[in-house]
């Protein structure tokens, strides 16, 4: 899919989810198209969802539906930890889980985005960027999410692991010795979240992943929440932690106003389907 | 959208699930293409999702996830009623609900479909009808549910209501008077499960419903679950009783062999989104 660029002759986008079938978006306008030195970066007008991201053909943000995936990204392993002061956000160049990790009491949160026009082009369109960015308590630093960890000498409460999907160029973002490196860079008592795929789709991805972190975590759970945009409609993320289980956690703290998650979503979102459990065996 | 074809021009059916957007699936081969007196029924081959049946340019079923939709409609309410002996499902031609149903102790399930030609195509395209309608228990009567239910004498635990969305032709399965017929055939001890519609795209409509239904019944829940290829991919359902509460039911008698429902699900499957929440104030 490297630089694949979006189809809009029919003035429309469309992403395959699978070989035969996927999602179609009418394009009122092509608001960004662009290459960087690692992606084809595409912005369109769609009159229901807004402006809609595209990297290298794949719809990551949508202004009408990026709170559900941003807010279960992010609140889970936030309203979990007792002090959360320093947050790592790998990936998500867009500024959304950036966004929601500071509507919590943070010190400072990393965000450590690998591709600096995804940065310039999010700051362009997407307002929440840049109001998020003007904030004190977060650093922007342009980087491989991979060299940072291994570079940084700093230490972290929750690590939110905000990269592609499993298949592809970022499969090396979900590989073991990726989370090998993560844990030296986490606090002992801290947690990491990451963004895991589709709930449907990447099944066996998610079975290889489930068999090596459950043996370098005590806690390793699969939650689950829809996105409307995402392959089959269902997300799937991890959450990681030696110390604290989230089914556990008596008192959540939760920030005013959010759309999705709330006390009821959380304690619902650890649930898994049979064919996932069946999975996990 | 009465009578509305598919346009297969491209080797394609799509379904647009707002003005702007929606779900696309190539056609490796058109199976039925046909005009009963009440709607258009086609059905199509798709190398992902199997076969995929079309009523009035709608997806109804696919041979790939109707399994999310059936179980959820079907094994909430069986689970919980003690002695579910006789069951009236209206709508579900397709015969995905009836199959489901009869993996519980059931003593007689009608099937009230209200178009032949829906359980024609279905028979010939969905081996699990024939096989569901040859059970014993199983008593199909082609009529309008809305006739039926004045003119039955017979009293059933559970209803289940499989009807088309609360939008359009359909919006009579989904209004009060419906349910006030419905609640005069079901025994006092009963339960009522309907299909509501789209979590997001349908949210004024669950609203309504509710302000309504809350004055009619004891226990007026709406629950969730994902269905990859309806709109928005996250589906709505009601749960209406006098008597029993889901949420505290202990003994769940769940079947063998589920894909998607278990015990976890069933708990997990109340909970409300915040945006939901706050459209039942």
């Amino acid at each position: 899919m490297k630089n694949k660029a979006l189809d809009l002759s029919r003035h429309e986008a469309r992403e395959y989810h699978t070989n035969y079938s996927g999602i179609f978006f009418k394009a009122k306008k092509v608001l960004l198209d662009k290459k960087s030195k690692f992606q084809r970066i595409e912005i369109i007008e769609n009159q229901f969802f807004g402006k809609v991201l595209f990297l290298d053909g794949l719809v990551q943000t949508t202004e009408k539906d990026e709170f559900f995936y941003h807010e279960m990204l992010v609140h889970p392993a936030l309203a979990c930890h007792p002090h959360p002061a320093r947050v790592l956000i790998i990936g998500g160049g867009d500024g959304g889980a950036l966004r929601e990790a500071l509507k919590h009491p943070v010190e400072k949160v990393w965000l450590v985005e690998i591709d600096q026009e995804v940065i310039r082009a999010c700051e362009q369109h997407f307002p929440w960027l840049e109001e998020a960015l003007a904030d004190s308590r977060a650093e922007l630093a342009i980087a491989d999410g991979f060299d940072f960890i291994q570079q940084t000498r700093d230490r972290f409460d929750v690590i939110i692991v905000d990269s592609s999907d499993p298949v592809g160029p970022s499969a090396v973002l979900h590989a073991r010795n990726f989370y090998q490196k993560l844990k030296k860079v986490l606090k002992p008592d801290g947690i990491i979240v990451a963004q895991a795929g589709s709930q449907l789709l990447h099944l066996e991805e998610h079975g290889q992943k489930y068999r090596f972190l459950k043996k370098m975590f005590e806690h390793t759970l699969f939650y689950f929440g829809p996105v409307p945009t995402y392959p089959m409609g269902t997300w799937c993320y991890n959450f990681l932690s030696d110390v604290i289980d989230p089914r556990e956690v008596k008192k959540l703290r939760i920030p005013e106003g959010l759309k999705y998650y709330n006390q009821e979503i959380h304690a619902a979102a650890f649930s898994r389907p049979q064919f996932f459990l069946e999975k996990l065996k």
